[in-house]
């Protein structure tokens, strides 16, 4: 993915309504949007005791919903202010324990469609300031027509 | 599957004591177990403002901790006390929308190995009283040794 | 997935010219189109020395191969004449050493949706008459226009 | 994935006589190998008739059979010469019409592990000089005791 085309101007606001929208990314997760580039976007969480296992590591579900986020996101940026990123379906392979004082997902667009994008998400445990990938997310996202 | 063998005995409460020690599920999703079976695991979850998307359907993160606990749990059901089953990967396809007053993931084991099973599980949301299927998953779980 | 509507009369017909018109599936495979039903289609293949491992299994991509091709068809036939199904992407887990006198692969839409269909396929070895599961497909399938 | 260990120095001479057993990657599909380096592999096809659909492209599972081997070639070149790497399950997404005069699948270790590893591959068409992304994969890969 190269020179991706911008066609809506307001990508980065739009990410941020949406996150701010979604009661469970917002206020369970806490989920902040961090760098936000054509085609690139970060998703952060903040270890918090409900959020992890009993050894410690977060629940893996709260690693897929930051990088599906992430994944999704990526992809709301390169599509117009008229269409709306739904996942069609994602994987993730956890690579490592979730250990972390913070997650940071990351997501990119391998291929952008008019219909279909495949896009994929590295999360990151972060500690002591030193990053540790802890998940991969594979995923195909589809656009469908915004709701006002 | 058919005729699995039981190594545990105790593998209803085992199920039980797993689910409540993980705070995600315990806490946050407010989950519980439903019918459980060699290989086969049910867990629901109830509606809860802060698990709906703006739309009034689920977050999707929310169905694959759901479905990821059924089929984790499904293997579980089929291994010795002395094994844990941690969630090699997953990959989840939703189908609708996931609305409904309940959701009830449906984990069943299709292959059971000594180091890695593969397991899927349905998602259906529940609106007065008809079940919809929502999400749909196929797993790898991998057998670890058990923390004491 | 109940009482599949119809919407091409001429769907076995189209399986079976479908895959006379693959070259990998009808010369290099030799696959042949068992059971059509709306939803659901088989595809078999034998054994030939050429699609084995030096360990007597058959080589992972042609489990892939039969299975892509039997959900891809159980998609097709639910689809007016006027639509091609192409393959968006597929999840495939090997559950046993792919031996057999025979494979086949079972598919079935899980979903069937205007643009997107959700299908599974199961692959079975078979051998001295009796079959054994030895892979599980979870796959997209979309809807395209068809060429002429 | 940085400065992984080798553990086989033979790996490449690995490499090679493994694909040369492979009936169907080396007679059926006349694949090759490409650059090998540690934790990285390259598998080469070239068109020919019977691998192509009706349009001109390669059939899907052609690129997925050149993924998994460079995926799981490049987990093999990490492991110690008593192990063998077999695929526990892969995902492939497709990304562009699989149209070339040759495809290049570029394997990749994303986290090496004792028993598990996850890769992934790239799968490129190869046109007038110009490499085109048609396909992608993310796997996990086994490692086995070797077969003498």
């Amino acid at each position: 993915m190269s020179e991706p085309k911008i066609r809506n101007p307001d990508y980065v606001a739009r990410v941020g309504q949406s996150l701010a929208s979604q009661a469970f990314m917002h206020q369970v997760l806490c989920a902040t949007v961090g760098r936000v580039a054509p085609g690139e976007v970060e998703i952060i969480a903040e270890a918090r005791h409900e959020l992890l296992q009993p050894g410690g590591q977060v629940h893996g579900s709260v690693l897929a919903a930051l990088a599906d986020s992430a994944a999704g996101y990526a992809a709301q940026t390169l599509v117009g202010p008229e269409l709306d990123i739904v996942t069609a379906e994602f994987k993730l392979n956890f690579m490592a324990p979730g250990f972390g004082e913070r997650w940071i997902a990351r997501g990119k667009v391998l291929r952008a469609g008019r219909t279909l994008s495949v896009c994929s998400a590295d999360v990151f445990g972060v500690q002591g300031g030193e990053e540790k990938l802890v998940a991969h997310m594979l995923t195909t996202m589809m656009a469908v027509p915004a709701h006002d």
